[in-house]
C-alpha cells in the first residue's frame, strides 16, 4: 500500500514525534491512536519465537511455546543458504501467526573468541560465510511479510563487561571482518532493522557511533530501515539520533521523550533529525501493519520435521575412524550420558524459547533401531555438576562392555555457556572428561556425540574412533542424531569455525576479555583459519571440516582466464564426483590468496561455496562468480577496497586445510595510487619511478665515488646498492659532505613532483 | 680535572656552537683551534675496534686490524656480568691506544624477530638480561677512560626500510620492553653517549623524538652525556636539537652548521638549547682529553686469549643425547663443513673488525687431540651457494664413515646475515641442510656445530644427537670451540633468546617486517619467551636453555617474607649443588609471575640471574635482591610502574621451561588509584566499594522487582545478578520504566563520589 508518511508525520505534534523514538514497554512501540498509528509488538529469538506478555517484564519462562529450531552456531554448519531460508519461512510464519512485527535476529557477530557466552548464537569465524547465511535467514523472515533486526552492530564479541567494554579495533579489521559479517547481510538481505551492540568501538558506543550507524550502514550499504539499540544500550538519545539510531528499547515511561523535546527545544537536536527518524519508524510500523496476515496458523508438526531436517544436516562428521559410523540397526548400542535423556539443544538467555516438543535421543535411538531392546542407558554423570560420580562411571562402564558399540554423549550443560557470562575454558565438564576417558579405555569401539554452542578442546580426541558435533540442534535434535547415527541421513555439516588443539591457540587469546573496559583487538584480521592456516597452526579440527559417509572427488577446475582486471568478473568451475556408495551432500568451498603483497594478508580467505547433493556415481559441475570485492583488502588511507596487482591462487577444497585443486591468475589493478615525493621518500622508490630512475642513476654513481668505494669492488658496490635503496633523500645531502646541498634536493623533489 | 665548560662556551661564536653540533668528517667531530678545543674521534665496534682513517669514507675494508671478541648475541649466552665486563676493559684500552674518544656501541636492542639482519649485534629478547649485559660492557669500556654510544634508541628491530619505517608500540610495551633493554643500561652503565635509530617510532624518528629522548632518558632516567644521532639519522636538526639530540653524524661541510645559526636567528631555536648542546659536547671533548693515556701498548695476545675465553662460556651445548660430548681426545674424528676451515665468527655493516688472527677450527681440533692424524676433514659444501655438491657430499659421508664421531660445522655464511638486509627465512643454507640429513643417515653419532647470529630452524635435529651452538663467536672460535669439544671447558652457556620450531611460531611473524613503512609492534609485551610461555607454545629450545658436562641440583628455596609492600624488597635465596663428576658453570635464573591481574601480564619475566662455578659436590647459596619493578607493569594511565596488589609467584629454574623451584608471596599496593563514578560505571563496579555497596543492595531488590522477577526464582535471581553487575548505572532509568530518573542516577553519583 501507498502510505503517505511524510504527511502522516507532519500532522504530528514534537511530543508524539519524541515518544515514537522509544519504546512503550519492554517489547512494544508507542502508537498514536489519533493518527490510527498502532503500537506494534517486536520479540526475541532467533531460532524460535520468545514471545512474553507484556506484564512479564524479561523474565523469561512465561513466553507461548514455538518450535525452537538449531542455533546459529548449528544452522551455520550446514552452509545451506536455501534450508537457512526455508527455517526462515517457519519463523515468518510463527511471528505472522502471533502478531510479531519484528523478530530479533538473526545475530551475525565473528566469533573471535571461543569463549565468547554468545557465540551460539551466530554463525562463524568468517565473514563471508557468516553474512551469507544471515541473508538466507533474513530473506526467508522477511518472505513472510515479518521483519527482522540483524545485531548486535558491531563488534560484540564477548560477554565481560559486554555493556561498557571498549573494543579498540583498525579501520581494515572492522571492514574485512567485524562489519563484513554484516555488510553482506545488510546488503543482500536487506532487514527492516539493524540492533546496535552494547559495547564501544574505539571510544564511542555502538548506539552512539555516527561512523558505523551513519558513514558504513546507511551512506556506504545503503541500509534503508531502523536502527533499533540493543535494550538498555542508549547512553545519551541525543548523540544517538544524531548519529543514525531511531529508536531506543526498551520504554522507560517517557523519560527519553523529554529528552528528545528538551533536545529540539535547545537546538542540540535539529528537528529533521527526529523528523527523519519518525519517517523512519513509520515506514516500519506501516510495513508490518501491510503485511499483516489474518489467521496464520502455525504447522507445528511441519516445524518440527523441519527443525529435525536442519538439525540432521548440521550435524557434523569430525571423525569417523574405520568407518566405525553409521551404526548397524541391529547392533546391541550403549548410549551413555544424561544429555541423552535430557540433551542440550540451545543456550541460554535472550535466545531462549519454550519449546514445542523435545526429541529425547535415547528415545529416537530405539524408535530407529530394529529392536528398541537393542538400546541400552546409562547416564554416566550428573549434568548440574562436574563432580566424577565413581558408581555412574561404573555402571556406565558396564553397560558399554556389553555393548557392540558405545555412544557416548557428551556436552556444556545450562549453566556452562549462555548469554551473560563467557567460557572460562574449552573443555567438557570434568566428570564428561573422565566418563570418556573410563569407557574408551575399555572399548575400543566408541562414538562421542558433542552438544555445545562453541569450539572444544578435545584431550581425548585420539582415544575414540568416532566424534559427532552436534552443537545445540534445537528442539529435534534427538531425532536428527538417531538419523545420522543410524545413516537414514549421511551427515553433511562442515565446521564454520576453527576447532583448535587448546584455548592458548586461538588467536585473541592474549588480549580476551581485554584489560579493564579496554579491548584491544590486536590480532587484527587474523581471527579463525585466518590465523591458524597463517602461522601453520595445526587445529584439531580446521574450519570448513567435516566428514561423510560416502566420498567425493574434485576434478577439472577451470578458470575463464588468466589474467584480468579488477573490474572484470572471474569465472571458476569445478567438477564434484560422488565416488563412493551412499548420495551425499558435499560442501565445496572456494578460497583466494594473494600470493605476493606488501600488505599482510591470510594465508587464504574464503570467498564463495556450494552445497551439491549426489547420488553415487554422480558428477555435477559447480560455477563460482568473483568480483573485484574477492581479491581487495581494505587500504585505510583510500577509504576503499584495493587490489594489489599481481597474482592470486584460487583454491577449490573441501576444508580449509584440505585444498583439492589450485589454479593462479593475475589481477590487475585499474586504481592509480598517487605518490608524491619528500625528502624523506626512499630512493629505492624512486628507482621503481622510470622518470627517476636515469637521475638517480648518475647521484648513485657521484655519492659512491664520494664514499670512496671504487667500482671494481664488487661486494662494497652490492652493499652500497642495498644501502642505497632504503635511504631517504635527505641522506644525499647528510651523506655528501656538502657535495649535495637542501637546495639541490628541493630542486630534484620539484622536477619529481612535477612529472606526475 | 675541573674544567670550566660554561666559561669556554661563552667564548664561542654563534659559528663555532652551531658547528660543535654536527661532525668535521665521517669520525670526527669538530674542534675549535682558537680557544684549545681539540677535534676527536669516534669508532665502530662495539665486538672490537673499526677504526678507519678519515679520507677512507665508510669503506670498510682498510681498518685497522684488532682482536674480535664475540659478538653481542655470542656474548649475551654467557649471561656472565663479570666476563662481559673483562672484554669491555679490553676494548677501552684498544681504543686509548688507537686515540678512539668514543666506541660506537654497545647495541641493545630486543631480538624482536629472529630473521633482524643486525640481531646478531644485539644481546637478547628479554629487556632485563639485554641491559645488564650492555651496563656491564659499557662499564668495562668506560672504566679505561673511553665512552661508550648505547644504540640504537630506539625501537629498532629490523632492517627492512630501517631508514623511514615507522614503529607503531603502545606505551606499555616500549616500556616494559622496549625502552627497558635501555633503561637498565643506561642508569647502571651511565654510557657517555647514546645514539639514536634511524627509524621513527609513533610518528616521530627517533632523531627529533622528545618523548624518548628528553621525557624518558634525560628527565626520567638522568642521562647526562651526549645524545648522537646514527650516521644519518637526522631529518630536520632544528627539532633534533629541541628534543634532545646533541650531535649530528657525519659531518657535512658546514650545512648544518648554517640551518642551526639560521635557526637561532629566526628563533626557531632558542639559543639556551644550543648552548646546552654545545656543553654537553664539551664535556664529552674533555671528558676524552683527561681521561687520555699516551703510550698505551694493545695487548693483543692476551687479548686472544679472552676472546676464547669469552668464546668459550658463550658456547652453547644445546642438545648432548647419550653424553656423546665431550669428545674421547683418542677418537677419530672427522670435521666436516667449509665453516670448520673458513669459520663465521662475525656479521657484516659497520660492525665489522679486522681481526687480528683467525683461529681455524680443524686446526685447533688437531692441537687438542692426542695426534693431529686422528683428526680428518671434508669440506662438504661451498659457502657462497645453496647449491649442494653431490660429489663433496659423497667425499663427507666417506670421511665420516672411517671415523668414530662427525662434526658437522655449520652455519649461516657472509652475505644471508648481516646489517642492511633481514633474513628471509630460518633455515640454514640448502646445501648444509643436505650434508646434515646424508650424515646423519649413515652416522649414529654427529654432532653439528652451528655458526650463526640467530635462531635457527633445525627440520634436521631430531635425526643427530648433538648439537652445539656457537654463535659469531670471534676470532678465537675456533679455539674455544676446540675447548668445548673436547671438554677443556664445560660448556656454560645458555640462550639469550628462543628458538623456535618454525618461523611462523614467532610472535611478529603476523607483522614484520609491516606493511609499507608501517610496522605495528601488534604482539606488545609478548615477545619471546613472553610469548612462547604464555601461548603454551613449545619451541625448538627455549630461552634460558643450555647444557652442561655435569649435573646441577636446586633446594631450599626461601623467601624472607610470605608478604610484603611494594615498596619494600624481597631476599630470596636457593641453593645450587654441582652433583656431576666435572667443574662447571650454572646460569641460575629467576623469574617472577603474577599469578592474578586484571592486566595482560606473561607467563613469567626474568627479573634476576647469577652464574655460579662449582667443583664436584660443591653448593653454594645464592641470594637475590627483588624491589618493586620486579613486580610491576607500566600503567600507561598512571604513567608509572604499578603493582597490583596480590599473589605472585618466585621461580627458579635452569631455563624458562626448567623451573625446579616454586614459591609464592603476596604483595600489596601502597598506591591508592581514585575512582570516579559516572553514569556509565558498571553496578559491580560499585559493588566492590564499601560505601556504595548497602546503597545498592536496595536498589537491586526494587529493580529485580520491577523487573517482574521473584525472589524464589533462584535461577533468574542469579542470572539477573550477573547481569546487574556488568549493568551501567544508567540503566537503573533505562529498564526502571520510569520509576528511576536521570535527577536520582545525578544525585546518587553526587553522594558516590562525595565519599572518596
Amino acid at each position: 500500500m501507498n502510505r503517505d508518511i511524510k504527511g502522516l508525520a507532519s500532522q504530528m505534534t514534537l511530543e508524539e514525534k519524541a515518544g515514537m523514538c522509544s519504546g512503550l514497554s519492554v517489547w512494544h512501540l508507542k502508537g498514536v491512536e489519533r493518527l490510527g498509528i498502532p503500537s506494534i509488538m517486536v520479540a526475541n529469538g532467533p531460532n524460535g519465537l520468545h514471545k512474553q506478555a507484556a506484564s512479564e517484564g524479561i523474565n523469561m519462562n512465561g513466553a507461548t511455546p514455538s518450535t525452537c529450531f538449531p542455533t546459529a552456531a548449528a544452522l551455520a554448519s550446514t552452509w545451506n543458504r536455501e534450508l537457512i531460508h526455508e527455517v526462515g519461512v517457519a519463523l515468518g510464519e510463527i511471528c505472522q501467526a502471533e502478531n510479531v512485527a519484528v523478530l530479533l535476529g538473526p545475530g551475525t557477530n565473528i566469533k573471535r573468541s571461543p569463549l565468547g557466552g554468545r557465540n551460539f548464537e551466530y554463525f562463524s569465524e568468517d565473514p563471508y560465510l557468516s553474512s551469507e547465511l544471515a541473508a538466507s535467514q533474513i530473506q526467508g523472515v522477511q518472505s513472510q511479510g515479518v521483519g527482522t533486526s540483524l545485531k548486535h552492530f558491531a563488534v560484540n564479541n564477548q560477554e565481560h563487561l559486554r555493556m561498557s567494554y571498549d573494543a579498540i579495533v583498525d579501520e581494515r579489521t572492522l571492514r574485512e571482518i567485524y562489519l563484513a559479517s554484516f555488510e553482506g547481510a545488510v546488503k543482500k538481505g536487506k532487514p527492516w532493522t539493524v540492533m546496535t551492540a552494547y559495547n564501544k568501538i574505539n571510544g564511542t558506543y555502538a548506539s552512539q557511533n555516527e561512523h558505523l550507524l551513519d558513514d558504513v550502514l546507511r551512506k556506504e550499504w545503503g541500509f534503508e530501515g531502523v536502527v533499533v539499540s540493543d535494550w538498555g544500550a542508549v547512553d545519551q538519545i541525543i548523540e544517538s539520533l544524531a548519529a543514525g539510531l531511531e529508536l531506543e528499547m526498551p520504554g522507560n515511561n517517557g523519560l527519553t521523550d523529554k529528552k528528545i523535546i528538551q533536545g529540539v527545544r535547545n537546538e542540540t537536536l535539529p528537528l529533521e533529525v527526529l523528523d527523519s527518524a519518525v519517517e523512519r519508524i513509520l515506514e516500519l510500523i506501516f510495513k508490518h501493519m501491510d503485511n499483516k496476515r489474518e489467521h496464520v496458523t502455525v504447522r507445528t508438526e511441519d516445524n518440527h520435521a523441519l527443525a529435525r531436517r536442519a538439525a540432521g544436516e548440521s550435524i557434523i562428521l569430525l571423525k569417523n575412524s574405520d568407518g566405525l559410523l553409521p551404526l548397524p540397526k541391529n547392533g546391541k548400542i550403549a548410549i551413555l550420558g544424561a544429555l541423552a535423556q535430557n540433551p542440550k539443544f540451545q543456550g541460554g538467555g535472550s535466545a531462549f524459547v519454550v519449546p514445542t516438543q523435545v526429541d529425547i535421543p535415547v528415545e529416537e535411538m530405539k524408535q530407529l533401531a530394529h529392536h528398541g531392546d537393542l538400546i541400552a542407558y546409562a547416564p554416566g554423570y550428573a549434568v548440574d555438576t562436574e563432580e566424577v560420580d565413581g558408581q555412574l562411571i561404573e555402571e556406565a562402564k558396564q553397560v558399554a562392555g556389553a555393548a557392540d558399540i558405545a555412544v557416548i554423549v557428551a556436552g556444556i550443560p545450562d549453566g556452562f555457556e549462555s548469554e551473560l557470562s563467557d567460557r572460562r575454558h574449552l573443555r567438557l565438564p570434568y566428570n564428561q572428561e573422565q566418563l570418556i576417558e573410563a569407557v574408551a579405555a575399555v572399548h575400543d569401539k566408541v562414538v562421542v556425540v558433542l552438544m555445545n554452542g562453541s569450539a572444544l578442546e578435545m584431550p581425548w580426541a585420539s582415544s575414540v574412533p568416532a566424534i559427532v558435533e552436534a552443537y545445540l540442534g534445537g528442539q529435534a535434535i534427538g531425532g536428527a542424531l538417531a538419523d545420522i547415527l543410524y545413516g537414514e541421513v549421511n551427515p553433511s555439516g562442515k565446521l564454520a569455525e576453527t576447532f583448535p588443539v587448546k584455548l592458548e591457540d586461538n588467536p585473541s587469546y592474549l588480549h580476551f576479555p581485554g584489560e579493564g573496559k579496554r579491548v584491544e583487538y590486536k590480532e587484527g584480521i587474523f581471527v579463525g583459519y585466518r590465523y591458524y592456516d597463517t602461522k601453520k597452526l595445526e587445529p584439531l579440527f580446521p574450519f570448513g571440516h567435516g566428514l561423510s559417509y560416502t566420498t567425493f572427488a574434485y576434478s577439472d577446475l577451470k578458470l575463464n582466464t588468466a589474467s584480468m582486471l579488477d573490474t572484470d568478473t572471474l569465472e571458476v568451475q569445478v567438477t564434484i564426483t560422488n565416488t563412493g556408495e551412499l548420495s551425499g551432500k558435499e560442501i565445496v568451498q572456494l578460497y583466494v590468496k594473494d600470493t605476493v603483497s606488501t600488505m599482510k594478508r591470510p594465508d587464504k580467505e574464503l570467498k564463495d561455496f556450494a552445497k551439491v547433493d549426489l547420488e553415487p556415481g554422480e558428477q555435477t559441475t559447480v560455477t563460482f562468480t568473483l568480483g573485484q570485492r574477492a581479491f581487495a583488502y581494505y587500504n585505510a588511507e583510500l577509504k576503499d577496497w584495493h587490489v594489489e596487482s599481481g597474482e592470486f591462487a584460487i583454491m577449490i577444497g573441501s576444508s580449509s586445510r584440505n585444498i583439492a585443486l589450485q589454479a593462479s591468475l593475475e589481477v590487475h589493478s585499474t586504481v592509480a595510487l598517487h605518490q608524491t615525493f619528500t625528502r624523506n621518500s626512499l630512493l629505492g622508490e624512486l628507482m621503481t619511478n622510470p622518470a627517476a630512475a636515469s637521475m638517480l642513476q648518475s647521484l648513485a654513481q657521484q655519492f659512491q665515488a664520494a664514499m670512496g668505494i671504487s667500482e671494481q669492488d664488487e661486494k662494497m658496490a652490492k652493499i652500497m646498492q642495498a644501502a642505497l635503496a632504503t635511504m631517504p633523500l635527505r641522506n644525499l645531502v647528510s651523506f655528501s659532505q656538502g657535495a649535495f646541498t637542501d637546495e639541490m634536493l628541493e630542486q630534484l623533489l620539484g622536477q619529481l613532483n612535477g612529472h606526475h
